[in-house]
C-alpha cells in the first residue's frame, strides 16, 4: 500500500456525522446534488409537509452509487485488481459503475429473479453478472466463492463503513437542501433494505433535532424483528413488490447503528406501497421504485398524526430502477399485490 | 394608480433579454428553481446531451406560473377587483394561483372537454371556472363578454407582455444552470401552443448562441403555418393527446417574436408524443404532460442528427399536468392515438 493510502486511513474519521460530511467532501461533483421536490397534492393528503429528496434522478438511478465509488475507490487505492459484491440490484449497478469508473473489473450477484432492468442496467455499466438463488445467504456464500476463488475485493452493501457514510451523504445532503429553503426538518423517512442507508441517516443527523423514522415492507420485516430481538436476525420473507428491500437479514453494523438512533420502524402492506408509488408519478411527478415508494408510504402516514401536524418531514426516494411493464400495472390499478417472489 | 406604480411601469425595460432577466428578479424566491435533470438513458438515444429544464415539478404544475405571477401582480397593482383568463388549462391553473396569492377574484375560461386534472387544480386554487365551446375563439368571445359585462381584467395567455417575459425566465434559469454545470447550450426546445414559451424564450437567448427550436404537434401546427404564410392564420386542428398545444393560432406578439428568431420548426405525430411521454416517465423518471412531451420527441429527433452529435440541447419539459387514466393507458401501450376532441 503506498504511504499517502496509508495516511489515508490514519486521518479518516471515526463513523459518526463528520465522517458522512468527510464523505460528501469526497464526492462533490461526482455524484448529483439530486433535486428536492415539494408537491403540494401529496402535502393535502394530510398536515405536515413532506420533502421529497430525489434520488432516483441520481447517478445510476439510486443513492447507492454514494457509498459505492467511496468503497471502490479505496480498495483501487488499496491495489485491488477486481470488487465483487452481492445485491438485489442498486448497489449492484453501483459498484459496476463505480468499477468501471475507476478501472477495474466488477462481478455482481444478484438474485436470480433480479428486475431486469437492473441487471440490463450492470451489463451496460460493462460488469459481469452472476445469478444465485434467491436468499441472502445464497448470494453471500457466491461472493464468498468468488472472492477465495478469483482473489477479488468485495464491496459489501450493508458493512462496510465507506458505504454506510456514503449513504448517509443523501441525508446530509437532504439537511442542508431544506435548511437553504429556510426550512428544518423534524424528521426524515427511509427504506430499509439490508440498513445502509437508515444507518446512514443517523450518522448523518447526529447531533440535529432530526428523528429517523424507518419503512419496511411487511413482508421482509428484517429491523422490526432485528430490534425486538436486539440482534440482526433472518426473518421468514415473503413476496414483495420492493424488490430493493428484499434483503431478509439486516447487516450488523446498520443495526449497531441503527439500534440507539432510529427514533420508529413502520411496516407497509403490499397495496400501501402500490399507492404510494402511483402517488409519486401521478402527484409528485417522479418516477420511482418501490423501495423508495415504502418510504412515501411511511412519510405519507405519519403526516397525518397530530403529532406531526405543521412538520416537516425528509423523504428519502432512494431510487427509481423500476420494470416499465410493472409501473404500467400499477397505474392501471392491475398489479398482483406482490410480483416478485422473495 | 399610485406613484409608485406609475414609475414601476416607466422603468419596465422594453421586451428583449432584460426585460426577462428583470422579471427573473421579481420571481425570485416566488417561483421554484426547477432542476435541470440529465438521463444518460435518454443520451443514449443520439449523439446530443439532453438538459431537461423540469418544470413540470413548478408551483401549479407548469412553467406558466410565470407569466401569470408578473401579469396579475401588474393588474392589481393598477388596481384590478377581478381578473379573467381563457386558457386549455395551464394559464389558467397559474392565473388562479396568481390571484389567490394576490387577494383578487379569479374567473377562467376553458374549452367543455378541458383535462379533468385541470379543472381540478383551478377549483382548488380558488377560483371560477367557465366551460366554452373547444375552440380558441369561442374562449375569447366569453373572455371579452365577462371582461365587458363584469370589468374584469383580461390576462391574455400571449399577447400580454409580463406573460411572454415570464415565461422567458424558465429558459433563461435554464441557459444559467447550464452554465452552473460547466456546459453551455447550443438550442433549446420548446412546445408551441399560443407562442408564449417559444417567444420568451427567443427573448431569454437573445445575443447569445443558442437556436431555438419549436415543436408542435402535426394536428395542430399552428407556427409552422403562420411562418408560411407570414403571419397568425387559425390553422384546421385535429385531436391530439396534447391538450396544452390545442390553441389553433398563435399569438400576434409571439408570433412578432419568433418570426425573426426561431431557428426552426418541426411538427410531431401522436405516436411520437406518446412514446416520447412514456419515455420521459421510464427513462428520465418524470412525469410530464404531452405537451412536454411533443418538445421532448423533437429533442430526442435532432439530437440523432449529425449536425447535434456532441452539441448540448436543452429540453423546456413545461408541465405535468396529466390525467392519471392517460398515463396508465400509454404506459400499458393501449392509449388510442388521440384521446381528446381539439
Amino acid at each position: 500500500m503506498p504511504e499517502n493510502e496509508a495516511s489515508l486511513a490514519v486521518v479518516d474519521p471515526p463513523l459518526g456525522r463528520s465522517a458522512v460530511l468527510d464523505a460528501q467532501r469526497r464526492l462533490a461533483g461526482r455524484v448529483t446534488r439530486t433535486p428536492v421536490v415539494r408537491s403540494d397534492d401529496l402535502d393535502r393528503r394530510g398536515a405536515a409537509r413532506l420533502w421529497l429528496k430525489a434520488e432516483n434522478l441520481q447517478r445510476g438511478g439510486s443513492f447507492k452509487v454514494r457509498g459505492a465509488l467511496l468503497a471502490v475507490e479505496r480498495l483501487v487505492a488499496a491495489g485491488s485488481r477486481g470488487v465483487v459484491a452481492q445485491s438485489t440490484g442498486n448497489h449492484a449497478i453501483s459498484v459496476a459503475l463505480a468499477a468501471g469508473q475507476l478501472g477495474v473489473p466488477a462481478t455482481l450477484v444478484l438474485p436470480s429473479d433480479a428486475a431486469p432492468t437492473k441487471v440490463r442496467r450492470i451489463r451496460e455499466a460493462g460488469a459481469e453478472v452472476l445469478a444465485a438463488g434467491t436468499t441472502l445467504a445464497e448470494r453471500i456464500a457466491v461472493v464468498d466463492e468468488l472472492r477465495d476463488a478469483r482473489g477479488l475485493d468485495v464491496v459489501d452493501p450493508y458493512q462496510d463503513p465507506d458505504v454506510v457514510r456514503g449513504q448517509g451523504t443523501a441525508t446530509a445532503e437532504l439537511l442542508q437542501q431544506v435548511r437553504e429553503a429556510g426550512a428544518r426538518l423534524d424528521a426524515v423517512v427511509l427504506p430499509v433494505g439490508g440498513g445502509s442507508a437508515v444507518a446512514g441517516a443517523c450518522l448523518a443527523v447526529t447531533g440535529e433535532q432530526v428523528e429517523v423514522v424507518a419503512a419496511e415492507p411487511a413482508a421482509v420485516p428484517a429491523l422490526t424483528e432485528a430490534l425486538a430481538t436486539g440482534a440482526p436476525v433472518t426473518v421468514a420473507a415473503h413476496p414483495t413488490i420492493a424488490d430493493g428491500l428484499r434483503p431478509d437479514r439486516v447487516g450488523q453494523l446498520p443495526f449497531d447503528i441503527c439500534s440507539t438512533a432510529v427514533s420508529d420502524v413502520h411496516t407497509v402492506e403490499e397495496p400501501e406501497i402500490a399507492e404510494a408509488m402511483c402517488a409519486a408519478v401521478l402527484q409528485a411527478r417522479l418516477l420511482v421504485e418501490p423501495a423508495a415508494a415504502t418510504a412515501l408510504a411511511v412519510a405519507l402516514r405519519i403526516s397525518r398524526l397530530p403529532r406531526w401536524r405543521g412538520r416537516d418531514i425528509g423523504v428519502l426516494l432512494t431510487g427509481g430502477n423500476v420494470e416499465d411493464s410493472l409501473v404500467a400495472a400499477l397505474l392501471a390499478g392491475t398489479a398482483r399485490p406482490a410480483v416478485q417472489a422473495v
